[in-house]
């Protein structure tokens, strides 16, 4: 996997097929909010989320609060966004039930 | 467990027993950081907290990024701080090596 630094097309392209996932920090990360029946059910999402990370060796920025679940991905390494990035949050997405 | 908002001079009386913790949001939570050497030992001690947070059913708010973990805690039924934010953060700084 390289770490190039995406360009605001490719992210626009990756981004229209991340549903939920919004663009911040002046286009160097991309962040969704989880909400889960309660503590234990988000903490499983994030347990699972942890072994992605040290998998693929990259982790998120997140925060939680019992039910709720804010991930954040950049690429530190590039000061912006890499194809890691959005092949995190399509593993992180594909851990939810399909809607 | 009563959840009583503790009065400032409880506060203080607890706060000087938790060494690394920090008053906030006027007074109405307490806050600490926490290193680890890797995500890794970050996350397993996270894990350790979720499970506390379960058995006494009293949950943090938290971010980590890597291998730093920050810990929020506040009792939301009285609007500030009770007995059970310092017993709490009592029992998170028992999961850590002694120094």
């Amino acid at each position: 996997m390289k770490y190039e630094k995406l360009d605001p097309a490719a992210i626009d392209t990756m981004l229209a097929e991340r549903r939920g996932w919004e663009l911040g920090r002046d286009g160097a990360a991309i962040s969704r909010s989880f909400r889960f029946r309660d503590f234990s059910e988000a903490f499983a999402f994030m347990t699972r989320c942890a072994l992605l990370a040290e998998k693929i060796d990259h982790h998120p920025e997140w925060f939680n609060v019992y039910n709720r679940v804010d991930i954040i991905l950049s690429t530190h390494a590039v000061s912006g966004l890499s194809a890691l990035d959005f092949k995190m949050a399509e593993a992180i997405d594909r851990l939810l039930p399909a809607d």
